[in-house]
């Protein structure tokens, strides 16, 4: 076994990256939402200026990377490597965006686990000597992920109340070598896919759950931590529903389930007022939130240690329509505070 | 600049993982061509047992997953990480093969350049200590493509000469860490995404080209390598009249293209007799064709250094139908038979 791997799933990071620098790009409703102050930027239009949905979707992305070498005052040459993916059909939405940037290109395709499969490989590629600075981002755009993957806006369907709403974001987080304080990536726990027969794809919470149940339960083994040892452990999109899924899932083994766990899902929205169901989803979800709220939270020192869980559904349109069911996934990167040495 | 990287774009394994064992499976028609003595097995059921293309895709890679664990004598509990990828809407013909591999999953989308991303990431996983051993594997399936990128097949539409014909096929290459002999992986360039600006869906050799062209110039000026230093150098599915774009652009910066240039695409049919127009094309183009007439003459000392450019094309039918061009993207690995020390 590689001297880095602990257990069956996880890795130690030697030189665990430090997070350099973030962005959050949202649309109108993320933005009306309980995080707004957090999100770098709001757009008001969710076109973002352009003729469709999914290349406002790119042009969001791509002002979020933008938004993050501002803010890390990092040329976009100084990155080797950008690891990035989303929810469009052959992932149009990264490669559009990264077209111009000129950096080494990593396509990912985790669904919604995206920020998290992206944040794993970044990281990797730093700890493993083959990088010093990469960037890892992701999105999503509500209107462009429902009319792929559900119903055309136009046709009004009343949702289900399991539905979750595609967040309308995008978050790109830089990673660097060397001995940045602040937030590092310490730990990662790559997920297996995992099946538990779902075919309802309104209740993508469910399809997830025991996903994310299984990550972290490896998780937790392979460290040898409890879920005490986090100050919060957030998954990316299970909304409420799925939320409850998994709690129901820690009861029946016996595990504790502490107050710390909570859903990027069920923070982004105030679910009743902003008519939300249960909540949002997307890659988009997890990774604005990410790079907003928890980061923030970590930085200001709230939270030292946070164990973020972004959970992907891995099904197109064409396999929910040949009867498939919905395959989960589910990677957790640690991200700890450490002080400059 | 960390240790490992070359000039810009490269990376120098330190510990250069050597491939343990490989498949590959084709259809009918790949099982006809000038390869059919390499390819572990041929279908004659382009269903390959299912009831639609999509299912019958996502089997044949599974089946070609088993036929490389039987032959490397590895079960996938040995695996730490399997990479993987293919050109279906969300990747679902990975995700689907491997939802019963209880291995960790990274999903990625790089199009027909897939087998180069996941040998790329795949060997730097093992060489940064992550992992012993890893899977990186990808597949197409011409019915399963022409019907989500083109046309149905039912309605019988005249091809153009510059059209490549999407192989039915899956390659899997076993990456392990260690002393074996054989086929290594010495070297990795990773592509860049270049926009040439051709919006043609049906010539996709043309948009690659330029992204080849860029990612094998940055190979061999980060490694000070001549192309004279390669026995082979094999793009993954450029197709004729890409492969001549491809020597027009090097002839044009007065750079030699050397006889041992060759394609996967030009490779894989007897275009004129198997009426392949430009020639083979997508995921399962370049895996397998690597997976077993490269690797085959690699093992036999025919070959000692090849460099495998996997070459993939950035676009979907919603972005071809929104009128964007078609960006390309090259990811290139060199493999160098070492001798056990």
């Amino acid at each position: 076994m590689a001297s880095k791997h602990l257990g069956n799933q996880t890795v130690a990071l030697q030189s665990p990256p430090y997070i350099a620098a973030t962005a959050c790009v949202v649309g109108k409703k993320e933005g009306a939402g309980p995080l707004k102050a957090w999100f770098d930027f709001i757009s008001d239009d969710s076109y973002f200026g352009e003729a469709s949905w999914e290349k406002a979707e790119s042009v969001m992305l791509k002002q979020c990377f933008g938004i993050a070498c501002d803010k890390g005052k990092i040329a976009p040459s100084d990155l080797q490597y950008i690891f990035a993916g989303d929810l469009l059909n052959q992932c149009v939405s990264s490669s559009f965006a990264m077209r111009d940037s000129g950096v080494a290109y990593f396509g990912l395709f985790g669904a919604c686990s995206t920020m998290g499969e992206a944040l794993s490989l970044g990281a990797m590629c730093i700890d493993g000597g083959f990088a010093d600075a990469v960037c890892a981002m992701t999105s999503s755009h509500f209107c462009a992920a429902e009319r792929q993957f559900r119903l055309p806006l136009e046709y009004g369907g009343q949702r289900s109340p399991t539905a979750q709403w595609t967040v309308t974001g995008a978050g790109a987080v830089i990673l660097k070598n060397g001995g940045g304080s602040g937030a590092h990536i310490t730990h990662i726990t790559t997920g297996k896919i995992i099946d538990a027969g779902i075919t309802d794809a309104g209740n993508m919470g469910a399809a997830m759950a025991p996903a994310a149940f299984e990550t972290l339960k490896a998780h937790f083994e392979d460290t040898e931590r409890s879920p005490e040892y986090y100050d919060a452990i957030i998954t990316g999109d299970l909304g409420r529903f799925g939320h409850n899924v998994l709690m129901e899932l820690f009861d029946r083994e016996g595990l504790g389930f502490p107050k710390t766990f909570t859903d990027c899902g069920v923070l982004i929205y105030d679910r009743p007022r902003q008519d939300a169901h249960s909540g949002g989803s997307g890659c988009g979800c997890g990774a604005a939130v990410l790079s907003g709220y928890i980061l923030h939270n970590m930085l200001e020192g709230k939270w030292n240690r946070v164990l973020f869980c972004a959970t992907g559904a891995l099904m197109s349109a064409t396999s929910a329509m040949q009867g498939q069911s919905i395959p989960g996934v589910c990677h957790a990167v640690a991200l700890e505070n450490i002080q400059e040495v």
